[in-house]
């Protein structure tokens, strides 16, 4: 377990490329620092869906926010343009791989199912966790907005036509905290 | 939901301040880097109680490790020498109420449950969850010093007596991995 | 003296939380930066009183600009919120307390006067650091809103009514000075 | 032109991961700075075969040497244990590809020969810059561990039994370089 | 050669005082990275020049686009304002003698020499790299302030009266080049 | 006031050149901080000074203490190696006009006299402030070494043979704590 508990430890160190390349400073968001996010928002979510009748299984909602970047430890946080040279089936296939190695000291199968399922959004859970992975995007974007940084329009395309298949109700939910997003962004820019 | 997330972002950012006042760099470790780290153990923790036959509530937690030191963005990382001028009642009491106003906008009782118990090590999954906390400080130190850091030694005098209140066979499953990270400390020195 | 002098140097790496818990990068100023900062301005604005008259103890004006923030090193920079949670005054003494131990090798009794007198504002002197820490302040917002930091609003309240407890001509000194701090920073934003 | 500078821009801002991910600061070294360091010893080397008689193209080396980790900016700066997962086929032609598009604005041609010159290893000036790449590695290492890292030692492998595919005087010249490198590392650790 | 290659790795993590005097924070840009970007540039600029029926020595520019800056690491970055109390000519001697010592186990007298014409801007190809020096400031400026920093006016006045000493195809390429990078921050702050 | 305010701000950020070309983290010291640490210790030390009998003219010393590294905003933090450039004298020169200009505003002749008085070491004052700075950089060096850094020897070689110009009862002071830092390095690299 411990050669595991090492290699996630990294994590903490690795940066979210996508902000240094937009020259913001090296340090501002770690891998680690943005799975906590995730999975923060996730939690918040699924019990607003529990509370709205949605039948959700937490614990898998949990895990999966936990160690959906985990592969990253081995492969780094790619760069978007990246999946254009590699492919997304051989980005996936990689990072698919990539996690089993990191896991495979502690996995009895679990990781790895959930892992896929992840990949593939095929539970409830794994698409909630794929709306978590947005949502704690762009509050970064935002906060990062409110202190100064500028350049970073494109993040904000996904919020006006998010795709996560999610059914009405639980949609709805995702919908009205995407909203809540876009205005507070709406309300900082008009006070500049 | 909104300002609660926008709120728990900063922890991204919050240094921990015991590895800057012993004079390592700023952003070595993030409040939430932390978090995560604490959030992967107790599972990786959890799931060994589990296959051993202990039973445990995984989802609790998940929910533990996950909110454990929400407090600290309202109250701050503050250093260990802090709880000797405050009194150790003194800050629990100030972190919980800072807790409860963290999670005002979202929490129907649950989080603030979750957190007290933390507070009291009440459940196996409360203690579980600061072993998990004392085992990823241990690895960051070991990270550390395996980059080159030194002056942590105070930081290993826990690991030579953890007081975590387990049963027998969880504590014996704490102690194993406790006595790997001292193994691969002692290695690690015996190589400079 | 050389244990108090180690332990004051790791002012030199603790950051203010204010910047970091707002998104600015780590490092964006330490403790021992903006202390240099209010001893810098405290000299100024203590020659200027003298110069229009004002009877003022320079070498105490130093004293406690110097060393007004050292409680810090072991209580940490707590942000203002905390203060919400402990009390001012429980913040207060465990400040003093912590200040006390530090020079505990050195002081023969001056130093704590000293800061029991800044923390009281019994002396002009103590106001007058009080006011050279506010500006300071300014000045650093001033100094990151022109190098593009935003969402620093709230800090310029106090600017709008100080609360000093300066007699007349002291009081208008500052009122200028202060009032050349909010025009520089009306024509950084016209420029804009 | 301008769109290519603007991308180029951002290797600036890049860290190697190979760093952060052995628990070094964010900020130790850049992609532009590696690639500041392999050009700068690429010249020193050419101009050192250049005098003992061995015909090379300087110039040619120097264009090498600055472009051959552009693809990086597009394609990020991948961990060494990426290429495990990619495969070294599917890494060199995502890179290619990436190469080429970052310089589509400005090239007839010439670049992306060269590039692919550098990825195939074809030319002695390649292969000299591959020792160059290499060099700048381990000068960095060195310096690295004389300002105290440590947790280094793989990267030194590649030191010991070196594969540039340089005939007999060049390849002296570079392993004399190597040696000089490791002669210093020794008495680094000697006097510790 | 390693004691030269040691030195001027240092220039891999020594600041551009610029930045960091106008609030920028620490790390914003080496020396290193600048004189990447400073060759990039070069490269490209004198292709094009090259491709117009401009003679150009594209070794030579490249020479001294990577070598222009390696005084530093003996002399500090020094802020502009220092040339004005130790006067234009001290500092070109005394980083003339510095660049001069740096080389001095490798140098057969061709880096003094190319170094020396940079300095006078004597060979089209030193006022090649010249322009390119100011180019790729502007576009690091432009970089940051897309990214959000502000308080940048004044590097744009060189922009606007460039003089170079180019003859006139090779002024009017490089006349181009500024135009297409001041039209591109007018688009930027346009869209503020 | 306010702009001799603004433009000493800056010194916050300014980096002691000593560290980075050292290989230390940027970020690792500033200018601001350095002189707080030096004000600091000349307290402390003027206080005993005067506690032991020895005439000490405080606020003098603290005045010193606090602008003796003002220049710095204009001249930059040169490394040691380039007043071998510059010449001492040449660089004396520089600084002292540089100072003059950042305090032109508020200085009536005291300030430029102060930091003439440091300049030639003219009193007691003076030299009491050169050898805080020096045991400043020691503290400083031996908490970097205490974290980890190495490659800091040469600093250690002014703690030998310190050449303060100080009377018996002071210099006696000043070798007893230089000898007690002497003593906490060697403790320190006894228990690596």
């Amino acid at each position: 377990m411990l050669s595991t508990l090492i290699e996630l430890q990294r994590l903490k160190r690795l940066d979210r490329t996508g902000w240094t390349l937009r020259g913001l400073p090296n340090g501002t968001e770690s891998v680690a620092a943005h799975s906590f996010g995730v999975s923060a928002t996730a939690m918040l979510l699924a019990d607003k869906f529990a509370a709205q009748g949605i039948a959700v299984d937490i614990e898998k909602v949990l895990r999966i926010a936990l160690l959906h970047d985990w592969a990253e430890v081995r492969v780094g946080d790619m760069p978007r343009t990246a999946t254009l040279y590699f492919g997304s089936e051989a980005r996936k296939k990689a990072e698919t791989a990539a996690f089993s190695d990191v896991v495979a000291d502690v996995d009895e199968g679990l990781y790895s199912s959930l892992y896929d399922d992840y990949e593939r959004r095929d539970s409830l859970e794994a698409r909630l966790v794929k709306a978590a992975d947005v949502i704690d995007l762009l509050i970064q974007v935002l906060a990062l907005e409110r202190a100064g940084a500028r350049g970073l329009d494109e993040f904000w395309e996904v919020a006006e036509k998010p795709e996560f298949n999610l059914e009405d109700k639980a949609a709805q939910i995702v919908q009205e905290l995407l909203q809540s997003i876009l205005n507070a962004r709406r309300e900082l820019h008009n006070n500049v």
